[in-house]
């Protein structure tokens, strides 16, 4: 298992990580499996989804802070941030990819992110490999 | 593997199950791996999130609630309850947490939980030691 | 690892593969362990959800359609197809199920789906038994 850590610059941002997760399996030899890839933040969560046009994180992040405004009637959690609470729930804890000879399976337009919804902040992710 | 059951008591509850998981990994000696927990049920979904404040759980299943209304026009299945199933997929049927020396590697925050759409009821959930 | 086409008829699609999944354990004896599904798409996932009742499935493309509309202020992204980008990442891109004595151990009323936002196209998706 290898920890990697990352500053988020805004409340809401998504990070790409594909290049991190790529370098866990360096040493792994030419097998096949998974890689998991965990966020142990209860505000931010993984994902995999388009890295080449940077406008789809753009309207992600914009949907979701629609979807889930920041402030909302009725919400009782002290520190004000129930929204990145919701959103990482909705967005997921963790992603887990094909590894095929020791490559990462990801489809032509796939990257991992890590999604930070409670930002700035230094954060951590994790990378187990996983032997089929 | 291990199946757990409980009993929710209302129609939308979160219900903690950390330590049951924890239970299952007594007997696995000092190993890394992973643990994967599964919601065999349509209605009902696993997550991570906050177990600290309860306000966290209460605000997520009151966003939940207004974001899926119980009852949409245009909604077909006669049982009543596709905002349950729909909470489901959303929410996802199972979560994955690694395993250190055979001990949960949850963030400090971070507690699993069962969470019910469509209770009150009898439900169960699987929990499966994957070492690495 | 075992990889699957298919086409979608509509733009948004939900596609039951469970027979597929389950044909991918034919070979491997009466082992323990989790089947992997993935989705290498951006604008696709993977979920979990009742087979029965074809209402469910129409429920939840619905509802997804109300709460992630095609087209949205803001959105940058030139192709416009951001609300099938978002739906992937809310959904998911891949479901693992536990496999007991060679046997996919879903729930009463699951299935899988393979689930497309932005067809009619050629869709792929892939399947990679792991041993417990």
């Amino acid at each position: 298992m290898q920890t990697f850590t990352l500053l988020s610059r805004q409340r809401n941002q998504m990070i790409e990580i594909t290049d991190q997760v790529r370098e866990c399996l360096a040493g792994t030899g030419n097998r096949d499996g998974t890689v998991f890839v965990y966020c142990p933040h209860t505000t931010a969560a993984i994902t995999i989804n388009e890295a080449y046009d940077p406008a789809v994180v753009h309207d992600m992040l914009l949907w979701l802070q629609r979807a889930v405004p920041h402030k909302q009637e009725g919400f009782r959690h002290d520190e004000g941030n129930s929204d990145a609470h919701i959103k990482a729930s909705l967005v997921g804890s963790s992603v887990t990819v094909l590894v095929e000879k020791g490559e990462l399976m990801l489809g032509r337009w796939q990257g991992l992110f890590f999604c930070e919804f409670d930002g700035p902040r230094q954060r951590t992710f994790q990378v187990q490999w996983l032997p089929a």
